[in-house]
């Protein structure tokens, strides 16, 4: 039904594109996606990059999964079919943001390597940098920000990954942050030298999209 | 069960807030929502203001019913459920991006007044801007951009606005655009002043959020 309705519909190309909004801003746009346990670290390393970049002078803007939660995806739950609508429809609006121009941070869980897959390819090539946020079971369990661990452990909640639902690690995630190794300040400078290096942090070169 | 689950989310305040980034970009982010029949004018209107803010160096976004429909809504349908949550999902989406600082422009037929009316609570006070793109039915019919006043004649398209699914006219939008009596030009002209005159084009004053 959905699909037969689509038929009908026909995108339109803007004038206005892509390249054309990076050089209004002076970046360029990318979705910087941090994958990783409950009490890895994602958030409190997206709100640092967030800050560093803005103190540059950098549009930023954190997609975070609580946040998301309460408004877009208020009618999801947590089991695996709500995850995976959560982590499709993050891509899609992820990928908009980063059309927009907009360098767009993405911290959630999203256990699923397909899931992460299908949001990488919403997005051209190369501006879909995964993040893989790591620090052991132990210690996210020690830190549960959140109490769920606690709550999963009294049987309060459902679907904990890494408990009662499974985590898949990235492949090749184009950056691998140990947060036991590493403090907040010096993820987030990991993460910006990174887009320094790939030219993220200036307007696209003349012919760049071309 | 979703409503369950919510309860384990702790929203997160960013240090970075919307002010803060409409200081970054030099403008206040707001959500342009052009409503009105197929064929009235929407989206060349809103490409129209797109191209002439982003002359202007505004960092400037169309959500578009096709577009969104073949990316984050292509599992939903033209029913008024799946009309609804259409809408519902733009709504938060467009809400996100004038968090952002983005001047946001929504062009979709957006028939329920109720619907429209929860779009507009998404985001903060004197930043949702209605503007009912009006168009005698005839007039619409003979435009047919995209064939489906045709189709709905034959049959082909099931909840065609204003044929066979109500289309209910804004009470107090903040701008009508009658498009038999402006160009695309003239009516972006409207659309650019109403935002210039009420402060959105300027970064905010000091306090303004306070």
């Amino acid at each position: 039904m959905a699909n037969e309705s689509r038929k009908n519909l026909t995108p339109h190309d803007g004038t206005i594109d892509r390249h054309v909004r990076e050089n209004i801003i002076g970046q360029k746009g990318c979705v910087i996606w941090l994958t990783g346990l409950s009490g890895s670290g994602k958030s409190t390393i997206a709100r640092e990059v967030e800050k560093k970049l803005s103190e540059a002078g950098h549009l930023v803007y954190v997609l975070d999964g609580d946040n998301i939660r309460c408004g877009l995806n208020n009618d999801l739950g947590f089991s695996p079919s709500g995850r995976r609508e959560n982590i499709r429809r993050i891509g899609e609006v992820a990928a908009l943001f980063a059309d927009a121009g907009v360098i767009t941070l993405v911290a959630f869980i999203s256990p699923y390597r397909n899931d992460r897959a299908s949001a990488r390819k919403k997005t051209p090539k190369g501006t879909f940098i995964e993040i893989h946020v790591f620090a052991p079971m132990e210690t996210c369990m020690e830190r549960d920000p959140k109490g769920l661990y606690k709550k999963s452990k009294k049987g309060e909640v459902e679907y904990m990954t890494g408990i009662d639902a499974p985590y898949q690690e990235p492949d090749k995630p184009e950056i691998s942050i140990h947060t036991q190794n590493e403090t907040p300040v010096q993820s987030a400078k990991i993460i910006v030298e990174y887009l320094e290096r790939n030219g993220f942090l200036c307007p696209p070169a003349v012919g760049e999209h071309e």
